[in-house]
């Protein structure tokens, strides 16, 4: 038997919305996102931790180097769990890293820090944690993006429309850095 | 080129101590410990988050129940990325619960609620998160058990001294429930 709630964020979701339940969520059945061409999935956010953390995965193709952004106030782990994700970081004092993480590999980027990455292998699949004292910005995704039901990776590109970009990200603490460079190569 | 840092837990580490500073760490090289006979690998930990949250991993063999415990004051997540493991919880109104978790399931233990799991195949592998509003407990391993520089499981089970069971859970949020029962099967 799977257990399926009502949520702020669904009509139907495997996530209990009251906190301090246990669950189980099966491969894939998480809260389901599509933006652009990767598939987001949460499997838990604020409302289960106290706004503590949160607990995501990010799946795509092989793609394009997703625009340079920080976080204000959140601390984001990327954990490669399949295939192989390029990720580039800049310190708060301009030194830029980049580094190709495959399976099993550990990504860290501290808030403020300018960071961007590129899944460079069809298949990929990131474990993301992206929280800080200000709380957790799971859904984020699904409000850029939108909200799927579908289990795979969106059929096409969900493209947003151009004015949530105007006031979604500032809601998420996500800035874009639209004239960033990386100088690392 | 990796980095290597001094820090309060390894004369060599590669995560760094100074908190802000983006890094990567190669597969299985965080700091490791050895307890029974698994090994936890620490990826972040409070010093990196603000106390948000941690990331570490947990691989073991096929093997025992691990004993029933509890975390008063965290939220944890049990995602498994390889083999077979199975989470037992408990509920704050005594409701039983039990799943087998395999590669890509999730499962999320609130606060205060006994827990227990079995690793049920070999090469197994646990990302674990967790964190509440009183911090994180990625030392736990390390101090009940033993911080390690081998990459892999522990040649023979490391059985921590009787006295650390005295001491040791306390400091890191962890209360063993010695008479608890699983009555799911």
């Amino acid at each position: 038997m799977t257990m399926e709630f009502a949520t702020p964020y669904r009509s139907r979701s495997q996530i209990p919305p009251a906190p301090g339940t246990p669950y189980f969520i099966e491969k894939g059945m998480g809260d389901r996102a599509h933006l652009f061409g990767d598939l987001f999935t949460v499997y838990a956010g604020g409302e289960q931790t106290e706004n503590t953390f949160n607990f995501f995965t990010c799946e795509g193709p092989k793609g394009d180097l997703i625009p340079a952004h920080s976080h204000p106030d959140t601390y984001e782990v990327f954990f490669i769990t399949a295939g192989a994700v390029r990720l580039f970081v800049e310190d708060i004092e301009g030194r830029q890293y980049e580094k190709l993480l495959t399976t099993g590999d550990f990504g860290f980027v501290p808030k403020n820090c300018p960071h961007s990455y590129r899944i460079e292998r069809h298949h990929s699949q990131i474990v993301g944690v992206a929280a800080g004292p200000g709380g957790t910005f799971e859904r984020f995704f699904e409000n850029l993006g939108t909200p799927t039901e579908e289990l795979g990776l969106p059929q096409r590109p969900h493209v947003p429309a151009p004015e949530k970009f105007g006031t979604v990200p500032q809601r998420f603490d996500v800035a874009f850095l639209l004239d960033h460079q990386w100088r690392t190569r």
